[in-house]
């Protein structure tokens, strides 16, 4: 069965603006890097927000939570920022059950080149078909239990909370 | 506990020579990749041998055989050539069972840029940290079993066999 | 003759802070530029400073007089943020005479993958081997003489004035 | 006036064929170059032929000799395969004068990521626009007249002859 992926935004899709300087939103890069990759997982792909994490209202997590309970896959992979990536996932484990739904994203735009996020999206969408039923943070390379997570604000990195 | 990285060669790891205009073996790039995702995965990487896959013996098999069953982790990632992965994979399971074995390869050099590289490598750790014990084969995003996958040579795609 | 190379800063070199998501300056990527280009010409570089040049300062400006005026090399190429980079021509214009001056920078950082800050320092390098002594500034792959440019701040090309 | 981009194949224009490990020939990149490099010359792009250069006729040769002298430019960048550049520059001084011509190529090829080709591209639109009328070869960040060059085949690097 397919593997329904949900695009939020985040570092992971942004795109420098030459003329300004400033980081901005236009095309998700999901399709570039699942070309790069040479995906061949069946894969539906809807682009529900493109927003820094940080300007995500409850309204959004809503419209989340909403997308993932109605979609008819059970394996769900959604790109988010990092800096609220565990608040969603952890909204998402309060209103749903029976699916497994894996957050990722990347510190680095993947338009920047030396990215990190084809290497998360391949962990976040081997993940999603593997583990069961159940809300994860994919980052770094590890999983992370939606109630044991929380980026280091120093170290840009996910840790356990316990 | 610990991921355990078996080094073998493969398209993964080839270098272009701008002299000859000819692919040659020199370093790793793993530990390159590894911090480009800006993996946290604890790993104990070692090189077992560099060479095309298309030239691996019985005894280079053996050795990568016997370093399976020898070391302390039981999440073990392969990197290897994509021509006789499937073989590989075929021979360690014949001759282990206990263990994680996740072999990963790439159809474009990492030194080129666009590689796969980096999006195999995230998914066969993310697999090797969340499949029970086997032998898999990670290539295209998906897991195959090591006694149900070969490689299409029309497509360079990863297919079930049955 | 080798050719002189001050480094000042500029998008050119501006890396991208993956914690805070802001632009910042650390080492110049002078010699990964040079090393690419596989360029054999003599070069001696110097790093005057790291600023992006709209905090470049009139003392600043006379500290790269100073520099161009003090040199052994007559053939001379300046890295330089995109925003200034016709006012400081113009001040070394009006100061020093008898050698080849050439600016230039970049509207992409060089660590972005996706620069053009590779192809602006191969143009940089042949114009201040190959015009006459004057000062200028090479973007687009063109050559404007310091008196008759000036950036388009809507496309982020330059222009001639006139 | 405009500058006339011929394009004849050479490293600089070579793929990657991920099923045969084969380096091959589809389409130039000569467009992407120019646009990462947000080239702002005006350009007349041509593709003559697109082959390995030591794969180079003497027709082939008369072909880019004939093109040389009929187009309306007398500003020429030629992209060519390293290994007998020297050998086409020769062959055109021998029956053209009157226009710049600049030989160019590349050791890596573009699609490569790492390719020395956009630094090259920069500096031979440059010397095209800045040189006497003549027969260069622009490698390695210098200018060659046609009659003092070769490559050296254990470095690949492009110098004096004399």
């Amino acid at each position: 069965m397919a593997v329904r992926i949900f695009i939020t935004g985040g570092t992971f899709d942004k795109e420098y603006n030459e003329i300004t300087g400033q980081l901005f939103f236009k095309d998700t890069h999901m399709h570039d890097l699942l070309e790069m990759g040479r995906c061949r997982v069946q894969v539906e792909i809807r682009t529900l927000m493109m927003i820094d994490s940080l300007e995500m209202t409850d309204e959004d997590r809503d419209l989340i939570v909403h997308q993932c309970i109605q979609c008819e896959e059970n394996k769900i992979v959604i790109t988010h920022g990092t800096d609220t990536m565990s608040e969603t996932a952890k909204v998402i484990a309060q209103k749903m059950t029976g699916k497994t739904v894996v957050l990722t994203g990347a510190m680095i735009p993947i338009k920047f080149g030396s990215s990190d996020g084809l290497f998360n999206l391949g962990s976040a969408l081997a993940f999603a078909q593997s583990l069961p039923h159940g809300v994860y943070v994919a980052m770094n390379g590890r999983f992370f239990h939606w109630d044991n997570v929380s980026k280091n604000k120093q170290t840009g990195m996910f840790e356990e909370v316990k």
